[in-house]
């Protein structure tokens, strides 16, 4: 698997003074749109293994923002694996409203060890979940 | 001490399509604050006791609002101690601007020890904490 | 109609370092599904009428919380009519995960004309909009 | 003026179960920085021109995370203009705490018209605005 479509409306407490989607809040989405990608291949971005707790903390996300996107609106988010590293997920996003794309993202994800006693640790992609995600075809 | 007063202005991010502050913000000011009155006091919302963490989870929370608080208004935060229980706390806040109260809040805090292994546990007030807080003369 | 079910997921950046989801996100959950309410009942909290914005600021929220919600929990959020005033709704909100109550919340808004040019007026509830709200019945 | 330094706490909503500041905060604090720097130079984000609104959306931004920023962190964050175009500031920011740059990020705002009965429209910054910026020297 390699992308994931979903849908998601913007609610009032996403709007600002301007009167649109506050710009943060697309990172909230994004971060939620590769949650339910991850739920949809069977894992979860916080999973336990070997006794341990892993995470995924970000080590990069950004947005372009093209159009804005308005209470109430139906946003389509589109997420697509950009790139699977041996520790990292990089993948790029799209919010689109009808057939415009309104926004356009990326984040890139590390796969870490996450224990209160231990300091922060990337650790290799475990196999159970790298073998369920793939690198889209290049064209 | 039974009383705490601090400053705060509305962020761009804390307001909404209604162009003012959004009524969830006011409970965030109020943790804030409630954290900045323990501190004033010398101690801290999150401290570890005998090896145990100690934290103040919400039972209640709540908040009147009279006017509204527009991006970039300067808030009069008061927080006072309405009552010291043996395990809680209940302060009452008012947000003010200039001479005008705006809106009026309280929230009830419960102390607890929060152990990942542990079920959540209210206890005493420690008493270092406790010697420290006082309730308001009646008046 | 009054009353209302939903659900909802918690989301990531609805947690806080306690491992719960923040306080004050239950007044955000709440007043989307006071809007999913409205929508259900073919109304929008952001209307025109006459050529006038509508809307529905509030003047009242508060909650109990009982027991934690946690990342990935599927709340069943009940909306309920408590009173419906000639100028303002209040509503009752439980927040249940399988067959527990986590918190019950309520709020009171009031029908407004927001117009930028004009003060903040409370007005009658529309008619069109009353008659598909009921009180519910007393027992 | 080309550059400006704030200091800010984060606060408990700022964190996430993950014991540390939710990613999508440091975006507010970059906005919240900007405002600031706007402020410092006797502007503001929210003006009146010529009797029309004039804001400044966001088209891009952007952050890397090097270190986690955790409750109670005081950031050192400094802001810093790269670029100043006709319509549009670009700044970068960073994140530091004592003496570790926690994160950097970076953020491209336009000004625009934004009036409720017109399309936003992007317009050359108004003089009284850019004549108090400068781009830093080029070294």
């Amino acid at each position: 698997m390699y992308e994931f479509k979903t849908q998601r409306k913007v609610e009032f407490a996403d709007t600002d003074m301007g009167g649109i989607m506050h710009f943060s809040r697309y990172f909230v989405f994004m971060e939620t749109a590769e949650h339910q990608f991850l739920d949809s291949i069977g894992t979860s971005v916080s999973l336990e293994l070997d006794g341990k707790s892993i995470g995924w903390p970000r080590v990069a996300a950004s947005c372009d923002y093209k159009s804005p996107a308005r209470f109430g609106d139906l946003l389509e988010i589109h997420v697509r694996v950009r790139r699977k590293g041996e520790k990292s997920m990089t993948y790029d996003f799209t919010f689109g409203r009808d057939d415009e794309v309104l926004a356009s993202g990326s984040m890139t994800s590390v796969c870490c060890v996450l224990e209160p006693s231990e300091k922060v640790r990337a650790i290799p992609i475990p196999l159970c979940i790298a073998e369920k995600i793939d690198e889209p075809p290049q064209s």
